[in-house]
């Protein structure tokens, strides 16, 4: 009893003592969220942070998650010596959390992979679209490639496809099938690749290239594409050829997976489940 | 020339007063890497990073990137402030970047998905693998559910559900194929996450729960885990039941994608490229 007293004394001094507690929302999961977006003295902010902290601890709060925007960067320390860590960064914030209770963090990890694409869009001529970069790994060989690209934040890995397409080529195409996907392991800082080969119809047959990134792109005969040196030396590009060649026939025996669109858990939100079950 | 000598009589003063260079490691695309590991004081650091951003601009580096354990959080503010910004961040350090050329920075983006499985694990009797979960979103509902998790940094994804299930159950398992995966997106700060369901044989018959996070673990009918009403309520849920059943019985037609190992472009690396041709 004694304890708690004192405790509360303590917390009022702090809240009578001018010192701000900081603005916050409620997340679902019985903890908070702090998005910093004024400049702050340090000092105050670890006065304000103390006190908030205090004040959550009582309110029976779980996680904190701070957001400090990169211009912000002086309250990184100040956040870090409160007891804070890192939970992931992007180039113009990072995200600290803190845990309250005694047990165990349950706060979510943070991401891990890169997501990527590579689109063959085959017409009815057999022929495929092809690209040469002007930048990355393959500029300059003479090397002709699928179109392919990131999959950016929130967005489907098949419109992903459809987007890459457009930006590259000026070709309209629509989502077919996920032929193949591949996962690569990378050494230096970033992390595993996932990379899907989808197969898309195209919509339009005139190439506007994008002058940032594509040298030129074109049309190029399926046998064209398979017969490059450098796909029949790398073992990886030889493959996902090979299944590309197996489901570019019209009577195509190959069973990729299809997009069907099904409710989250969420209430209202949707998202794709990929199989080679049509309509399931 | 009156400028390019001004500049170096600059960069000769700053090597002769007592600055330090940054101990660095040259990467492959022609940049450097920094891994701060002693304290440093942030004065002496702000010095040390001009000298050396000076003298690697000379050399014609491209990408600087600072690695900065939490313990040395006093230095991020310093780095933003010669011009660094975020690239990512895990619990213990904060990785930040600076492109030294005028030409648009190429430094890779960091990671955008995390990855999970859900492992479809069927014996002979058409009975599969379920778990009750004691935190999370199922706790204390009732709801048996196949075993889930994250792939770790690193691991192949199909490795990932053989060990989750050896962790969970304690059931040896062996990968069959993949049957379909699902992409869903989330709102706070988690971003997106792939989920690949995986058909599994089991190699074992007893079953020893792990203790911190499952509550129990059992074999149960198919038919029984399709009756469940959450499964029958939700349309991803059933979705997913009603493929894994196509694919649980022995004469299947169920077309999923296995793994094929294959090299990747770095010489002696291997990954898999998963699709639904066998052997290629």
């Amino acid at each position: 009893m004694i304890i708690i007293s004192v405790k509360v004394l303590y917390a009022k001094d702090l809240f009578t003592s001018g010192v701000k507690i900081l603005e916050k929302k409620d997340d679902k999961y019985g903890g908070v969220v702090i998005e910093m977006k004024e400049m702050m003295n340090p000092s105050s902010f670890a006065a304000s942070l103390k006190a908030s902290l205090f004040n959550w601890r009582l309110q029976g709060k779980k996680g904190v998650w701070l957001k400090l925007p990169i211009e912000l960067s002086d309250l990184v320390d100040v956040a870090k010596k409160e007891g804070f860590w890192y939970h992931h960064a992007e180039k113009t914030y990072i995200m600290m959390v803190y845990w309250i209770p005694k047990t165990p963090s349950t706060l979510p990890s943070n991401a891990s992979h890169k997501v990527g694409i590579g689109a063959f869009v085959i017409n009815e001529n057999e022929e495929i679209l092809v690209v040469q970069e002007k930048n990355g790994y393959f500029a300059g060989t003479g090397f002709w490639k699928m179109p392919t690209g990131l999959v950016e934040e929130g967005e489907d890995v098949c419109d992903a496809a459809v987007r890459e397409v457009k930006e590259e080529t000026g070709i309209d195409a629509e989502f077919v099938e996920f032929l193949a996907f591949r996962q690569y392991h990378k050494a230096l800082f970033s992390k595993s690749d996932l990379f899907f080969v989808c197969k898309l119809k195209p919509l339009s047959t005139t190439i506007t290239k994008q002058d940032s990134e594509i040298e030129t792109a074109k049309w190029m005969k399926m046998e064209e594409y398979c017969e490059q040196s450098y796909v029949k030396e790398h073992e990886g590009f030889l493959s996902v050829a090979e299944i590309c060649k197996m489901a570019s026939s019209k009577k195509s025996a190959y069973s990729g997976f299809s997009a069907n669109l099904k409710s989250q858990r969420t209430p209202g939100k949707k998202s794709y489940v990929y199989s080679s079950a049509n309509n399931i």
